[in-house]
């Protein structure tokens, strides 16, 4: 399990710094946002709170850990009870607020909000953005792509482009929660409950003596459930085999070569072979572009197996996220803090997003301060997940996520939704959180800090 | 510790079905190998191999992952035994030859060669690639970012953009071993003793009343070692308050803005104030381009901190890196095998690479079967790591392989180092491997299974 080392340097340095300071016991709230969506992205679809929630609960610093912790010339200057009495003890015993996984969101807006003791609240930055980044991104591709299946099945199958067999695991999680319908990761499938479904290699072929011979002896093991991958010498020719044989498989693979032309060749060689009942899936570097060209063409093909693409959401393989510091407890109170660095500048004070609909969907976001009253037609995005460091939901099940991501994605504008030159969806900050910018902002210039002109927050 | 449900389903099913066929004793070698390296790629440097080794040595079904896999339907048909006996006794018992970490490699040549048992060589597929092409992404980003860096230290502090926090740990690594000289990720210097380094956040900065305090603060626990981020309000005036309070840090760090021209300022007021020793470094979204770019201006920059290009490789986040059968045991004798899908041949048979070199460097590798002899000016580069599933050398230091990547770098083509445009480095096939890849081929032809024209091994 990552524990209190999956972190930044410099997380422990101002943890040891604060409770050297007696700020141990001090509140503060952390956003974490995207600050600006990848070019080629309308929305993001939120993913890896779960991961992040058992993260939190376990979080703990071993003995082995502590030990050379102490060893650090960078922490050579902290008190001995950091090492001695906080490191030993930490729990994470905050409050965190977060969008449920499924949720489309935007730039700008808080999709985890964390209220804790500053220490604990920083320390745990690295690894919560980490976690809700990356699969955040996945979930996103992975929206793109199925909405490009136009309802056909598509197979998350990239685990071996992943980043380490972790990221193949939560990447798996990730594509599924966001519209696929299985993966080939047996992992994800045992620890998340995931369907997984899988074919066959090339080297099941190549390891037999010939072709045919492969697929009759994996459909005396395996029976009609058998989906059977023909490309390995010639996929027209292994499908006029799989007829003569009276092989009659659930589905056949295509994984390289022109797969609008060999779906049809294919899908006619078996219509006319009496197989009209055996599917064809299609792999093979597949993107939501191609996706959606062979949906466009009408080739004859019943599903899809995407890897790389949503494994590693290839084209954008990383988001812009922060975890800014918002607000701060100053003699009993909370303070509002902004970020006034060029180009960087943040929106100060706890957050929540409210998203309004019309009769045809939905049509803008509203950032506002917690503590105002909302929108009355929206609806606030931020529950809250973990209270005191304990859970306060068990674990979703993935099928639940799915549907509501899937209505939740129908019901953006069409132009949030196109896979190029997507318009930008309306995401407006509260007038009293404007003001509050303002004020902080000006208040900081007046300090002094302040110097360049036209800083703004965005 | 992932096991051996980091894998695809289909390496399962196939397992069984081998296991089915009584050829769990049957040996067979695959290949791990990229087929074309990203575009903005002129070499690779391998890496991952540390992992992958720790993989095999502790690869296990334990009872109730075994549990699981039984419950799946795509695995009704395998055999009892499968469950009762071969899946909890699994254990990797084949020889594996790798490339060492930190060697440039290209496409098409081996970085790991596995013999094994044929379910066992089948199995870890998966995670053998996710572990080695992930290191490999970003241990050749590493080299690039560094090579850009002119001698000056570049620190990995990419481990929240990493895809989880499995990825950030290796991710550092990977990067210390090709280059970096140090990272921020604390769990990669626990684990793999690699030179961990870090400053302050803005939220340190935010979280007191002003900045000047957070400095001083910082200072009188952190003493002369101590690097300042100046950029949070404004990074010219945070510089002239910490020469006006007369603190002396070690370093102070820029993060947003311009940062020739802000270097340059911050570089001025430090001399002028008596800080001439105080370093500035630099970080904000570099990478190679931007780091050569600042190289280049001139700007007074003694080391650069990068993050999400590091960690995830942004660029170029995967390598279509494939595992191929290339020779199976049939009546006691290695067989050479090769695939002949349309654009995805390979060439058949257990291979060795040699690097040849001339006086002024290394000048092409030669891609040979493991028994030819190879050219007699040449180095062999796969090494034999894993023997009868045991490791053959302790791990090597990180330091140790940090050198001798960098040597190996400096010694390749200029034209091939460059960073846009790269020339292609020599990678020839051997007359007698060309000559069995055409024997195979036109066997396999003659057998029925190859029916396009043009289809040639590339």
């Amino acid at each position: 399990m990552p524990g209190a080392l999956s972190t930044d340097l410099y997380e422990l340095t101002m943890a040891a710094g604060y409770v050297a300071m007696g700020a141990d016991k001090t509140r503060a709230t952390f956003e974490l946002f995207v600050r600006d969506l990848p070019a080629t992205r309308g929305y993001l679809v939120a993913a890896g709170l779960e991961q992040a929630i058992c993260y939190l609960e376990t979080w703990r610093c071993t003995p082995d850990e502590i030990a050379y912790v102490r060893t650090l010339s960078a922490l050579r200057g902290a008190a001995p009870e950091f090492f001695d009495d906080y490191l030993p003890r930490l729990r994470f015993t905050g409050d965190v607020w977060a969008v449920p996984e499924g949720t489309p969101v935007f730039a700008g807006e808080p999709i985890v909000r964390v209220t804790a003791p500053l220490p604990e609240a920083q320390l745990v930055e690295t690894a919560l953005l980490a976690t809700i980044l990356f699969q955040t991104s996945i979930a996103s591709k992975a929206a793109r792509v199925t909405q490009a299946a136009g309802g056909r099945p598509v197979s998350e199958f990239g685990g071996r482009r992943a980043h380490g067999t972790q990221a193949a695991m939560c990447a798996a999680r990730a594509a599924c929660l966001a519209g696929c319908q299985s993966t080939s990761n047996v992992e994800a499938g045992y620890r998340y409950g995931v369907p997984v479904s899988g074919t066959m290699a090339h080297s099941w072929v190549m390891a037999q003596t010939d072709e045919l011979t492969a697929f009759e002896r994996f459909m005396t093991i395996y029976g009609e459930q058998s989906v059977l991958l023909i490309d390995t010498y010639d996929s027209v020719a292994a499908a006029r085999h799989i007829v003569g044989a009276g092989l009659r498989p659930a589905g056949v693979r295509l994984d390289s070569g022109d797969l609008v032309d060999l779906s049809r060749a294919v899908r006619r060689i078996l219509d006319a072979g009496g197989l009209a009942g055996t599917q064809i899936l299609a792999s093979g570097d597949l993107d939501e572009h191609k996706v959606a060209a062979l949906v466009s063409a009408g080739a004859p093909i019943d599903g899809f197996g995407v890897g790389t693409a949503l494994s590693t959401s290839n084209d954008a393989p990383a988001l812009g996220g922060v975890y800014k510091l918002v607000e701060i407890e100053r003699e009993g109170a909370m303070t509002p803090l902004m970020k006034l660095s060029s180009g960087k500048q943040t929106y100060p004070g706890a957050k929540q997003v409210w998203r309004v609909s019309s009769r045809t969907g939905v049509v803008r976001d509203v950032v506002a301060l917690v503590d105002e009253t909302g929108p009355t037609e929206g609806e606030p995005l931020l529950r809250r997940v973990v209270r005191n460091g304990k859970r306060q939901q068990p674990a979703r099940p993935i099928d639940e996520i799915r549907a509501s991501c899937q209505a939740a994605v129908a019901g953006l504008p069409e132009g949030v939704r196109r896979h190029r030159d997507a318009t930008e969806y309306p995401v407006v900050v509260s007038r009293p959180l404007a003001q509050l910018a303002t004020e902080v902002a000006s208040e900081r210039s007046g300090r002094g800090a302040l110097e360049e002109s036209g800083s703004q927050p965005s």
